[in-house]
């Protein structure tokens, strides 16, 4: 049994990471680098090599079956261990001259997400490559000349070179409020910086040494544990993620444990509120709402569709999923912003009196009596290197000119004030995304992005090019959301690790620049190689490319094209989520713990409670261990966490090793009906 | 974290239970009573009570799958119960006399498991039914008059009655060797006293409790996880017991984790030697002799027959595991025959010199200073109270001669010559049964009655009845062998539960006799109720009727219609157990700890190494539980094995009363290679 004679260690914040013995206070004695000396070459290096590594995977998972995992967890471990192992080579023969922080760990950590995020934000899998003419014949409408342009190194490069950058720079002004304000978790980054901190552990400290062992056992167990998983998934509906847990007819409403280590340890890392709120979204969504509106299909919608069809039941789940998220986001983000302006004009008020030094900070957290001493330390360094928002807004500003200038020389169709409008709205997307994810660890790029695929496209119109603009402004959109949560999940890396905002940014300005010239590489690369690409069927079907282009012809048809009471059920939600946080503001912190959070609720709708029911999993281990051993839970549960998130994440890579050499797992294990087994063993019987 | 101030705390013996705390430390004050006042009215109500469930239960198991689970621990735990139900009731009243004790519980356990355990020997899905009229005709040879006898409740009961009680006397003498001296482990009758022992702890005791509490909760685990795998098993081969945990070819060679939560417990009580034996003995066999004599197919036995043909690959299997097992059984028996004369001689000699009682006993273990205050106590009330070997002999010669007088009278084919030689040869198989379910926990009854099958059924020869002497044989020798396991197994019970043994074996006549009419009873009524009982693809097929009927039609054939080399074989392989067992017996204990058992390596010859995985398992468990925390594994491994086990065996109460009711598992969980998957998609697609 553990026990801590640590003063802190009864300091508990279900919104932070519950860490009982203070992780500073092991890494006192060590000097934290300047943020010049923590951007090494061997860190761009070691990133350089890493991100074409991740990259190659990414493509490979979005021209396959387009499900990408987040990385940043397999990037902080090889990132550890190839710069050990470079320092170990140069201490050898006494040529080290520079001993490797976790700080430095966190910078290629960040390099690496940056670069191969554009793999995914870059379309290629999606709105990009269902620009191709391959795409656009395997739809009826649509695919004239104007609606068609074909993937070239040189445009995807130019292309990518605008429109990639903005994301950083959009919400960087806002990292203080995401990571000390709101104390948002951003499970994976939590999960990050645990590892990171956890390899750089100075030698002695008894209780993070066990902890550095139990994260490492979960982590082999996670990994094992996947290897299993994967022997099983030997074709389509294979597999434990297909395990009926809760019985067939709740597995076709999306309700079953789907064993993935990662959601279970995500479980684990959130608030107990998070996980019930995606519970509750789930429940209400596909028990109660999508069985209800199924009810009156041929009356609400027609009855023939195809069950992925826009205009059908999919329709009210994208659509009213995305009300809930904006309404949620945009509250919280008007919030925030009257907050700041109020305390900005104090603050130029004050200034008229005294000559206290401008800043958009609202309060100084470090003269809260309450704050631990981590919590102290970090913050205190996250406030050290400042980025100026001057420097934020005016490169937004430029760059967003150069980008409404270029894009309509890349996309005819694409008008100027589309881009424009999109610049506009965007920072309050990314702001909603970050906030989301900073909650659940789901990043709703993608989302935002198709909602920008419906209002360019459908103002566009099918006449103009509309699918193409349409599609063109997903990117745009996408781009710039997506950068935006993998920067902040970054920032909350970094805090957690002691790095400099400074030279994280740099990192990630570093990456995103490697990572517009390797990506569309990689894709020419594998375009030139594999003719088949696209073609279902084949070995690279890339199934969303064409589900982007269908999104697409269905948007320039406009909000008419929505099926029967949509956008009135979508105008409800969207006025709910207000309410709701409106409520949870006013009833005050002590009962706001009760209410759940609409932007949790809205990610079950599009996706299915699986993954809430593994997060609640992960929620009922942490809670029947505190029941036990509260000291030991608080202690080990952060470990474990991550020790599963971690190991779920690195085995990706043998994945994906497995599946680029064409080793398919041997077993399918499949759920089958009783009579339709009957059948299946009949026929089986006759084949042999 | 627990830690214990008995000074027995260290005590440590891989042949014993390893208990830290003493159990009957705790029980201490309380007085054992006589056996007389064991034996109480209530306690016979409820076994008869009981006595009718389990018996239904086991009947319908007989007559659908022919799979029956030990039902000990339900016995048990459902004994404690109805009688403690009773008590509190009478206790309300101010009418109770006598208190519940732990001795009367285990009376209940004994005389319901030897009730139905007629159900199972009495072979009315096995051997018995084979001689009826319909499953003759389900086979194309031996369907003459001469052979067929259909079952009638008369001569039921009667051959019930005579061939039941030997089983009884043949062991008792035995019963201090294979116990005390031995201290064989019984897995099933050591829970089942863990289980009685922890329901009658004494307030106050708060290890005990803290175990209880540990039983209780693994118990309610394992009936959860029996009920969730229940719902996966949808049809033949479909769930957690078809998982092919290793691969598709491991698991057609039977290399594979069923999941089983009895076996995992089992591993966890077993010795790890025995552990590893049973292990070594399955990859010996699956995974060497088998593959290798699978291909001189066509060469050494026609490649024409059925897998399951004891002309083939079956033959080898069973015969070899037979002839280890009798090699070892019967070098244990003649070394034990050896000692029991030598000692017997040399008191005799001694009574000459003075006036010492006569005694079998050839050490006087309560002299040992190694032995714990647990063990102490209980040898002496073991000891307590004898059956004199006089009235077991005599018992034994009594009821053999009312039984070869009355059996050729039943079954004209059988010859009163037939029925004398086995026995004679009964009691030495018996002894190598009941010691080989003290090492394993397997019960080969049902080998040794296939065994009697062979010689007799070759002796009478096929013109003179053969096949229906052949089965008859086998119900004689296998009542016998089968009770005598029974029996011992709840002497250990017992034992460790300071029951007396001749309370024990009075319990076991009452319940034997209640048996030979409820069993028999039970039987007619599904015989008359449903017309269809034997008929294959009906509700009750009677799977193991045809295959007994079988082998008694290839038995008559004898020893010549064994594949080739399989004689060689066999005595190969009993040469080697005696072999072995001497090996053991010279090299000291020390050495002999590395020395595998031949017995134990029998057993997965012929069922397949997937039981050997579980309990490897279960030792794994252990050892790293060890590693961690050995006063916690030593405190709680029994507890939670206990737990596992009892928890697996009450859940086959609910599964066959849903099995009754004809509810069937709504799901299939299936494997299919990768290639055999492709094809059932395509056929499921069209289907819908």
């Amino acid at each position: 049994m553990v026990t801590s004679t640590n003063p802190e260690s009864e300091y508990m914040d279900c919104n932070d990471e519950t860490q009982v013995l203070s992780i500073e206070r092991v890494f006192e004695a060590e000097k934290v680098p300047g943020w010049r000396e923590q951007l090494t070459f061997r860190a761009f290096a070691v990133s350089m090599l890493l991100g074409v590594m991740f990259s190659v995977i990414v493509m490979k998972l979005n021209l396959t079956t387009g499900i990408i995992p987040s990385l940043n967890v397999s990037a902080g471990l090889l990132g550890f261990f190839f710069v050990r192992m470079w320092t170990k080579l140069l201490e050898r023969f006494g040529a080290l001259k520079q001993p490797f922080t976790r700080q430095e760990n966190t910078v290629i950590q960040t390099c690496v997400v940056a670069c191969c995020g554009i793999a995914f934000s870059g379309g290629f899998g999606s709105y990009l490559f269902a620009m191709s003419e391959t795409i656009a014949q395997q739809s009826t409408e649509a695919n004239d000349a104007q609606n068609i342009k074909d993937p070239k190194l040189g445009w995807m490069i130019g292309f990518l070179f605008v429109v990639s950058f903005l994301g950083l720079f959009s919400l960087v002004p806002l990292r203080k409020i995401m990571i000390i304000d709101y104390k948002l978790i951003y499970p994976s980054g939590t999960a990050t910086a645990h590892l990171i901190n956890s390899f750089h552990t100075p030698q002695g400290a008894k209780l993070a040494k066990k902890q550095v062992k139990t994260l490492g056992n979960f982590f082999v167990f996670s990994i094992l544990w996947g290897f299993f998983q994967w022997f099983y998934t030997g074709g389509d509906e294979c597999g434990f993620k297909a395990f009926p847990t809760l019985g067939l007819r709740a597995f076709q409403s999306k309700f079953f444990f789907d064993f993935s280590a990662t959601y279970v340890g995500v479980g684990m890392i959130c608030p107990y509120l998070v996980n019930v709120s995606v519970l509750l979204g789930g429940i209400l969504s596909w028990g109660i709402m999508w069985p209800l509106i199924e009810r009156k299909k041929g009356d609400w919608f027609p009855a023939d569709l195809p069950s992925t069809s826009l205009h059908g039941l999919q329709g009210y789940r994208v659509f009213i999923a995305i009300s809930l998220i904006l309404g949620d986001g945009l509250y919280n983000f008007f919030k925030v912003l009257g907050r700041t302006i109020s305390a900005f004009s104090t603050q130029i008020q004050a200034k008229r009196s005294s000559s206290a030094p401008l800043s958009t900070e609202t309060t100084n957290p470090l003269t809260n009596p309450g704050v631990s001493f981590d919590d102290q330390r970090r913050i205190e360094l996250f406030l050290k290197d400042q980025i100026p928002n001057s420097v934020a807004f005016g490169a937004y500003v430029a760059i967003a000119i150069v980008s409404i200038i270029t894009l309509p020389h890349i996309f005819h169709q694409l008008k100027w004030y589309h881009v424009l409008l999109t610049y506009i709205v965007a920072p309050v997307l990314a702001f909603c995304n970050a906030y989301g994810c900073g909650l659940t660890d789901w990043s709703l790029a993608a989302t935002y992005g198709k909602l920008a695929i419906f209002s360019i496209g459908a103002w566009a119109g099918a006449a103009h090019g509309g699918v193409l603009a349409g599609l063109a402004a997903c990117g745009v959109m996408m781009s710039i959301v997506s950068t935006a949560s993998d920067l902040t999940q970054d920032f909350k890396t970094g805090y957690m690790t002691l790095a400099s905002p400074r030279s994280m940014f740099i990192s990630q300005v570093i990456g995103t620049s490697m990572g517009c010239i390797i990506a569309p590489t990689i894709f020419w690369l594998f375009f030139k190689a594999f003719k088949d690409i696209g073609v279902p069927g084949s070995d690279y079907p890339s199934p969303n490319a064409l589900v982007y282009r269908n999104m697409a012809i269905l948007g320039v048809e406009g909000v008419s094209s929505l099926p029967k009471h949509c956008l009135t059920l979508c105008c409800i939600f969207f006025a709910a989520a207000v309410l709701v946080n409106l409520v949870r503001d006013l009833v005050g912190k002590k009962r706001a713990r009760f209410i759940p959070l609409p932007m949790a609720m809205a990610i079950p709708f599009y996706l299915g409670s699986y993954f809430a029911i593994d997060m609640c999993i992960g929620s009922l281990i942490l809670f029947v261990w505190e029941r036990i051993d509260k000291a030991k839970a608080n202690a080990f549960g952060p470990a474990v966490a991550s020790g599963l998130i971690c190991g779920d994440g690195l085995w990706t890579l043998p994945q994906s090793v497995l599946a680029l050499a064409q080793v398919r797992p041997p077993i399918c294990m499949k759920f089958l009906s009783r009579s339709a087994n009957v059948k299946v063993d009949e026929f089986l019987s006759k084949l042999s």
